[in-house]
Formats: C-alpha cells, sequence, structure tokens
C-alpha cells in the first residue's frame, strides 16, 4: 500500500484501498503458481495448484465485478505483505534438496499465501457490510469460500502423507 | 528465509528452518507492538494490543524452550514475509487521517499478522508431531491457542464497534 501521504479518510477509503491491495496480491499469485505447479512432485499436489490456478483466474474476475459495483476504478496498489510472503516462498523452494521435503515447503508456503487472503477477505466483507455493499460482500464471500477450501485441501494433503513420506 | 545454497534436506532441517522463521518474526511483532498500542484509540483495542505484547513475550520465550529441547541454537532468520506485512501496517497506518478509521485498519494489520502466525505454527506442530516430537508440539500448540484467541478478540472488537464508529 505505498501511499506517502493520508489519503485515506473514510471506511470507504480504507475499502477500496484494501481491494487494491487485494487485487493486486491475487494477481501476484495468479503469476507465482505456474512455478509451484512445476516444482511441485506429488501429484495431489501438482493438480491442486492447478485447480487453484483457475480459482484465482476466477477471484481476480470477481473482484473486477466488486470495484465497478462500487464504481471505482480497476487497479492495484503495491502490497509488500504479498511480495514478501511470495519472495519467502520463493526462497524456501531454493533451498530444498529433497523433492518429498520440497512438496512439505510448498503446501506451507502455499498455506502462508492462503491464510494471507482469507484475513484481507474476512475484513473486506466486514467493511462491505457496514458501508452497505451487501452485492459486493457476497462476491467477496465467494473468494474467502474458495481460499478456506484450498487451504483445508493443503491441510489434507499435508496430513495424508506428503509429509509423512517425506519425514 | 535468506539462505543461498540447498541447505535443508530432511524434514528435520525443514522444520528448525521454519522454527528460526517464526522466532524472527515474534521479535519483529515485539518491536512493532508498542507503536500500534499507541497509535490505537479505542480503549479495548489499546488494551488489547498491550495483552497481547505480554503474550508474544511469552511466545518467543515457548519458542526458545522448544529450540532448546531440539537441541538447537536458538536463532532466526530472515523473514521477508513478516516483514512485508508489518511494513504494510506500517505504511497504512501512517496514511489514515481519521482516528476511527485507523483504529479499523489497525485492526485489519493486527489480523493479518494473526494469520501468518497461525499458518506457520499449524505448520511447524503437524511437522514436530511427524518428527516425534510431542514436547515441542505441545508448546506450539499454546503460541497458537493464544494467536486465534487474539485473531477472534480482533473480530469481536471490529465488529462490537470501531468499523460502525468509523462507517
Amino acid at each position: 500500500m505505498g501511499l506517502f501521504s493520508k489519503d485515506i479518510e473514510t471506511m470507504n477509503d480504507l475499502f477500496v484501498h484494501t481491494l487494491k491491495d487485494i487485487y493486486y496480491a491475487e494477481n501476484q499469485i495468479l503469476k507465482a503458481l505456474p512455478d509451484m505447479i512445476e516444482k511441485a512432485t506429488d501429484t495431489g499436489l501438482k493438480q491442486g495448484f492447478k485447480s487453484h490456478l483457475e480459482e484465482t483466474r476466477n477471484h481476480v474476475s470477481r473482484l473486477e465485478q466488486v470495484f465497478k459495483l462500487h464504481g471505482v476504478e480497476v487497479e492495484g496498489v503495491d502490497c509488500p505483505a504479498i511480495d514478501g510472503i511470495l519472495e519467502e516462498a520463493d526462497e524456501i523452494a531454493g533451498e530444498v534438496a529433497d523433492k518429498q521435503v520440497l512438496d512439505a515447503a510448498l503446501i506451507a508456503a502455499a498455506q502462508a499465501v492462503e491464510h494471507y487472503e482469507m484475513t484481507r477477505y474476512g475484513t473486506l466483507i466486514a467493511w462491505a457490510k457496514q458501508l452497505g455493499r451487501n452485492d459486493c460482500a457476497s462476491l467477496l464471500e465467494q473468494n474467502l469460500k474458495e481460499e478456506k477450501a484450498a487451504d483445508t485441501k493443503l491441510t489434507t494433503l499435508a496430513e495424508r502423507g506428503i509429509n509423512a513420506k517425506a519425514a
């Protein structure tokens, strides 16, 4: 969120700013996922990342609908949080030698991404409702639901065997 | 996690690396909280951040116990994720003019921090168990429990009125 003056005066400004933040984040995730798909060894994990790439495209498109419904221009703002999370994911993936350990590290990295998105969507939904934008809240809830499901799927994959195989 | 060679070969290496990552993160949060306490306007929010500062000191101390139990040196590694999350929190706080909107922004920022910690502790607990370190898992579970409670408290504060007052 890289502005340098006190540009946020109202809850509406804060809502729009955070919408731009998650829009930037979803687009960065879109760019990062193909590399995670390539690095994943476990078939279920690879497939899970592929499905999530499709879902992420839908998230971007739903966010664009929210911008339009709310009457503001579709744009992103720098989001150091997701940049840091993805940078860390990339670094850790580069440090792991064993393929099964790498799968465990990729799951952990992806869950950090999911949790960032879950917290931002949770916040945005609460603010949208307070601003009387139930239409926006409803679209954001669809994204949140899919992020939560993706996180649960990753936990299942981790528990079902990737970590165990690697240990 | 700033290494440059493939230093992580086993699940144990990955566990220790991620332990160092959250240790660094908790220490960065310790440094960031006093500023958030100072900026918060709502009495409940200010008090909540103060309690969490105390809890965070305990988290650091429990992590030091985990290092010792596991027989590794207590140390942190750079964690671009928490650096990014805290940088974003600081930036957004600097951009908000209205005090009540600032409280809403601080809650959102703190929840992003909590979610990062929750995902890392969730991962560490699963790995500790797979490595047969139930003693470590138990300490990490205490930290996770308190992070989840802090997140729930922030949601309650947000819903109970800070966002509503600001809207």
